[in-house]
């Protein structure tokens, strides 16, 4: 058991000195992690799917704490729901570490390989990115998940959770750390911030520089943003999802209906889910009826501009604030826009660079639009839902990043690797 | 011409404001140089060679006027001598442009591509990073370096020079600029921030993340400390390069000499030159006064620990400090070690991560370093001056990197890019 948990109550630790503890650990694993081998990391994952499932009575025990402080932190119906546990739900979560387990060793791949005119021979090799930190909030799930990635990439994980799960937090970090020692794997290879004190996010994010290569926020977007604006490290993550479906004259009607109804409908709390329908001008008469109906008999809200709300009585107006929110809840704005350009124009202002979807039978507006849209993922007459990880099949993601540097839409294991130059000669010298 | 250049005195402007107005530019011509051809950024590179040599005049004249005041700020022979600019090296600068014209285009290679069971066609697609700033000190070359490589890539840059070498760097941009207007391409791609004024750095590291993707600070350990401790963007650089070669027991020694010899002496003011030698007791003495012998011929002080004073008479005691300086001269720091796992120990106690050499004939001794230093490039028999964006047949780069997120090693106009995926279907949701 980690002695900072175990010796300590929550209010005692010094932040300063006990985080540095936690880095200075975490670098350490990190290296001799990078020494272990694939059959350690994947028997690890595995012991730990067994310890999550032998102990779901613990886990369960220690969710209950937590739900019934959930009461005084006020937390919304959707927030109980995502700190809620039940068997069921930690059988996922251990279905998920074997999911991992069984994916390819995204270590130590040959990247590329070439050989200079002198002799020397270059591979670029992919290895850990080192020390990762995760700040999540409320799902307890994304402490298994999260860790779990990290671990099959090679790297150390310094994991924060939100203190509204902080008990169930603890329990499956619990066995997690008995997997790490059954495998023969540095228990510091996954270690968790002893405090649900704020302090210990700004000491993450401002001071561990020297330990942390890299920070993975998971969360609201007020989250984000702070871990934005705090870091002094890297940061992958993603702000928000303002994801679009834009209807393209030559629209099949019935995939736009169908489209429209799953990119927004299927689960609307999910960053790929949509939040705004562009309709060319020339198509909305006939395409609007027949998605938005299917969008009303969901229980969706439509607010739209002018031309909708001529075309839907049940549509209310859009204020300019609309384009520009991402509702996470059964509501869409649609807006009629003269062309492709336009739509194209429209993306660009409001959109966060996430995910958009073009509904067109028209091949070359299709590709138009594939090219000109700046976002992480570009989906031609399909479901910005599929906006995952695991739809994409790489298996798991720890979230899909918006930002431009390392990796850009859904992080999986692959991502969490940086890569060295490997150069083999026989004495070559540079002239 | 620029408006800021051409309107204001440099203290007349409002940082803020400019910077914004500068900002928002940069975003503007990156979208649109991203539905630029291959051919047109091509034709700019050209362009930019040409101009550069027809204004040699002119840029000489303004590197007279950097010359002239660089008494008054005490600039060390070795920065002058990067400051200064003659026919030749302006030649050198044309040349490198061409051969950067030369070189495939990064931008729209397909990364990978796979089908789905549902049938969705994935495609990852190498597009621009978006905007790059670039901040640099005394060689005015950078200016035309660094900018190329970056429209190469389909970047818009944001150059901000050091104030010993603004008048070079803007006579070297107004070659840049006249040159994206004859190919089509909007002069905003280019940006110089007009002036010297070290608020403006502030400014484009704190306040511009809505604009700026990534920043590239190149320059020494005191700028690039500053871009690290302020930018809330994020930075692709290294720190320092405290490179080693290890000499292990089945070192040939002939090939030890001439690597040693070429990699701390070929230019001592390069990041990849060696700046500590560890070499295996075993073979200490056999090794060390060839090795030794040929780096006092060539004027390299030596500073040793005591194995190494016993053996070379010449040498000076190494201080603790010593093993962790970047002497970026000609001045090396040897140890003996006890083998292979305490030579590992050292670079990762001392190492800045950037390139190692291990000389070996024992390849399996080899493979243990190759695998086991943690280091963006590391080496089997060559010399540490081989880490280089061209020495790799990259063509050109923008620096060595050291962080492990994005671009590691040398960075060149591939690693300048970002990713995203195209996703085609027929109508699939997602169930």
């Amino acid at each position: 058991m980690n002695w900072f948990y175990s010796n300590m109550t929550e209010d005692s630790i010094d932040i300063a000195r006990d985080m540095s503890a936690i880095g200075v650990a975490a670098r350490a694993a990190s290296a001799s992690l990078s020494m272990s081998t694939t059959q350690q990391r994947n028997l690890a994952l595995r012991e730990a799917a067994n310890s999550l499932r032998s102990n779901i009575g613990k886990i369960l025990a220690a969710n209950n704490k937590d739900m019934s402080g959930a009461g005084d932190r006020g937390l919304s119906a959707a927030m109980l729901d995502r700190l809620k546990l039940d068997a069921e739900r930690i059988d996922a979560m251990a279905a998920g570490l074997e999911s991992i387990a069984e994916l390819p060793d995204p270590v130590g791949r040959i990247l590329a390989v070439w050989e200079r005119p002198n002799g020397l021979r270059i591979q670029r090799v992919a290895v850990p990115l080192g020390v990762i930190g995760i700040i999540y909030e409320s799902r307890p799930n994304v402490t298994a998940d999260a860790a779990a990635l990290c671990l099959k990439a090679g790297n150390a994980v310094i994991l924060r959770g939100g203190s509204e799960s902080f008990h169930s937090n603890h329990a499956i970090y619990q066995c997690l750390r008995e997997a790490l020692t059954k495998a023969g794997i540095s228990v510091d290879s996954i270690q968790m911030v002893p405090t649900s004190d704020r302090a210990a996010v700004g000491f993450l994010l401002s001071s561990m520089a020297e330990w942390v290569d890299v920070v993975v926020p998971r969360g609201g977007k007020s989250l984000i943003k702070r871990v934005q604006d705090e870091a002094r490290v890297p940061v992958i993550g993603h702000l928000e999802g303002i994801c679009h479906v834009y209807l393209h004259s030559s629209a099949d009607p019935f995939i736009a209906r169908d489209v429209v109804l799953n990119a927004k409908m299927r689960r609307t709390g999910v960053c790929g889910a949509a939040e705004t329908i562009l309709v060319d001008a020339s198509v909305a008469d006939s395409v609007l009826p027949g998605v938005c109906g299917a969008l009303l008999d969901a229980g969706c809200e439509i607010r739209g501009d002018d031309e909708v709300i001529a075309i839907v009585a049940a549509a209310t107006r859009a204020t300019e604030e609309d384009w520009a929110t991402e509702y996470l809840d059964a509501i869409v704005s649609i807006r009629v826009v003269e062309n492709i350009d336009a739509a194209i124009r429209h993306i660009a202002t409001y959109g966060s660079g996430h995910t958009e979807s073009i509904i067109a039978d028209d091949s070359v507006a299709a590709e138009k639009f594939l090219l000109s849209v700046d976002s992480a993922i570009v989906l031609h007459n399909a479901s910005t839902q599929f906006a995952d990880g695991g739809e994409f099949g790489m298996g798991a993601e720890i979230g899909i990043a918006t930002g431009r540097v390392h990796a850009r839409g859904p992080v999986g294991a692959e991502q969490l690797t940086s890569y060295k130059y490997v150069v083999r000669g026989n004495g070559q010298v540079r002239p």
